[in-house]
């Protein structure tokens, strides 16, 4: 008889592990279900339709309902799963009571954090996520002068980009001294903020959030420094792992929040597997979990899931965190710890910084690329990166990854060979340099 | 006493192993002898001057005579070194006479191979290489109609493109049966030879040279496929090292025609080094010994010859030889070998490729990329890639070639982490998915 793969989520997650566990046994009947009107949309595509970069939402859209019915996947789309039993192999789904699986993946996504302050349930409040409300608030921006978006989050440094192109009043609020603390430096976020600033946005910096103040809807934030009146706050706060089906069932969390998964994506539970952003994930160098990826983590780890749920085996690897993105006027990225967060966590290390360009200098569009690397002390290993540039920052960063995974070391760096060639690439590779200063503070 | 030390021509790779030189023993007396009028400039700039990229010929000057002698380097331009006496320790250089030198480096450069046929001695045959002269032919070619390019090299390539955005007429003639088949295989190359078509190119493959003919100057270049007649012909023929002086001093050369270095870029003769275009250095993949790499690899290598000669220690490492250029519309790029290449000298390998994209599929600019990878039977380890696209190529061919250096696996890229922002990243990587068909193609 054929197995039942019941699918919990339709993000990357789930997509993923539906169509590798449809891949991997055809014959299976695999059932996602999901609370949204819509799966085979890029969220991460939203911000870039608010800023007019991306003409549509329209285009967002990868794949139609026909094409999942066409691959044998069964979407249940607007239909809540309330819980599960890991005991009798049922979840509980609105409108369906209990439903048999054979194997379970849970791919419940994240929530935003709560912003904990008064004024919470105010409207005019916007969480960047599904695609049909973002639909509905372009167009409440069509109507928006004052915008404040709520953390220095990715999210948040693409939010504050795509309303400055909007030609909105933007603000943001952020505790932190300066963009993205978690994974930058100042050197490197230094460059952002300033074309923010000659876009016209308003830096709040080393500032909290006490509350939002409004009649009904949003009229103003309140923060540490003042109150920002706006129509319209932008909630960017840190992904949190949605677990609450899971926890509820037995299955175990872990210290980052997220379920607990093994390099199978199998969780604590029998039968059950789990992948995306409710998942925790071991860190490549530190070995500490961490939680709310990217997209393309989602995809994979859910690729994972569903192939060995199906009864293939795959297995997924710690993770280095890649990250870019572009924020004002630049493209930032890197690849696990800044000096800010090695230090914090106590992690040793040693530093390498430098100035490098894109291309040749004397070639039209050259642009500098400014590289840190961070590397362990003594084996020289790399355990971070970061940059700020134009362009041939997530090919770098990329790059950087599978070093930090593979253990390729400053003194390997300093010696890279690299393309030369004036329209694409300069004399010296500014990793390279990074990696050649670094050895240099060192004394070798 | 202080050391002399007397570094023969002042490409990359001698004033890279002037500057080393002195940065490592600021006592020393560090003297650069060179046959041109100028130092300091960027030779690999000259197509894009005149392919009208680069607005003028002044901007490729990247140092001034007295950045030089500021760095007490003593530069004699416009004067040939004669030969040189290993045993005596002397070189003999034109209007001085015997010149003693405690350490010589010799970075004697490139010639282009002989065309080795009939009207070779005509004048219109351009070989790209001096500034002076590349200024003089850029006015030549404000008058030239039509042009043959004689050989797909990487700068037959170059200067294809170049004289097809000048709007001249421009023919390509070439043994092979697509462009670059050194480093390239067809399905690489077939893109480009398309752009440049749509740009008005008109190519010549599987064409035979066997002359050129004229009354005083080239009127027309004859091939095994008939006559095209021309005003102008750049010889674009395989880069050979330049040894003459090297070898009448005894100083011994390889297989590839190159002078033989260690790794510390020593000679076989005592307190003679070499470095760049005149030396051969080993592949890292195949040991076997190559030639007339980059700007880059001359520059690297003149950096470790001048620090040792001048008392340091540094070694350089054998190469991969990552590679990429502009080539019509598009970017091509790699490392190591081709499937072509490899089939060629024997090497097994297995073979993955795949189409991707390089940001987000629906994110404005968006461009296909090509990538072929090469991996070691059994092991997996890559031995070589290519890749055809329109951004990213020199940061993925760095990156790859790194890979080969340190022996990343099929089985690595397969399951490399990538950075996923619409704008600059697509979900999957072009590199993992190549990875990945080439598992899927060997059943693992």
């Amino acid at each position: 008889m054929a197995q039942r793969i019941v699918v919990i989520g339709g993000g990357a997650a789930g997509i993923g592990a539906a169509g590798a566990a449809k891949g991997t046994d055809p014959g299976a009947e695999v059932r996602v279900y999901t609370e949204f009107e819509d799966v085979g949309y890029s969220p991460c595509g939203i911000p870039y339709v608010h800023g007019k970069e991306i003409p549509d939402f329209e285009r967002l859209f990868l794949a139609t309902k026909q094409t999942y019915e066409d691959a044998g996947i069964d979407i249940r789309y607007s239909t809540a799963v309330t819980a599960v039993d890991a005991a009798a192999k049922t979840v509980t789904v609105a409108g369906e009571g209990q439903v048999r699986y054979d194997k379970l993946i849970v791919c419940t996504g994240f929530g935003y954090a709560p912003a904990g302050v008064p004024g919470a349930g105010l409207g005019g409040l916007y969480f960047v996520k599904n695609i049909r409300r973002a639909m509905e608030w372009d167009t409440v921006l069509d109507r928006v002068k004052a915008a404040v978006v709520i953390e220095a989050s990715p999210l948040g440094l693409e939010m504050v980009t795509a309303l400055c192109h909007r030609g909105i009043e933007t603000h943001l609020v952020d505790p932190g001294a300066w963009a993205l603390t978690a994974a930058t430096d100042p050197d490197i976020a230094g460059p952002v903020q300033e074309s923010w600033q000659q876009m016209g946005a308003r830096l709040h910096f080393n500032t909290t959030l006490t509350g939002f103040a409004g009649d009904g809807t949003v009229s103003a934030v309140l923060t540490s420094d003042g109150e920002i009146p706006c129509d319209l706050a932008v909630v960017c706060t840190k992904k949190q792992a949605n677990t609450a089906l899971a926890a509820a069932a037995g299955i175990r969390t872990g210290s980052a929040g997220g379920v607990i998964v093994d390099e199978r994506m199998a969780t604590t539970t029998p039968d059950v597997w789990a992948a995306g952003d409710c998942v925790e994930v071991p860190h490549s160098v530190s070995g500490i979990p961490v939680q709310g990826l990217s997209g393309s983590h989602a995809y994979a780890q859910g690729k994972v899931a569903g192939t060995n749920a199906a009864g293939g085996s795959r297995s997924y690897q710690p993770v280095s965190v890649p990250w870019g993105m572009v924020a004002g006027e630049w493209m930032i990225g890197g690849v696990s710890f800044s000096e800010t967060l090695a230090t914090a966590l106590g992690i040793p290390h040693v530093v390498g910084v430098a100035e490098g360009i894109s291309r040749a200098r004397y070639y039209p569009g050259v642009k500098k690329i400014r590289v840190k690397l961070l590397a362990e002390p003594g084996s020289l290993r790399l355990i971070g990166a970061q940059m700020v540039g134009a362009e041939g920052i997530k090919e770098r960063a990329d790059f950087l990854a599978m070093a930090v995974r593979t253990g390729i070391t400053a003194r390997q760096l300093a010696t890279m060979e690299n393309v030369y060639s004036p329209p694409i690439g300069a004399l010296n590779e500014p990793i390279a340099l990074a990696a050649q200063n670094l050895l240099s503070r060192i004394g070798g």
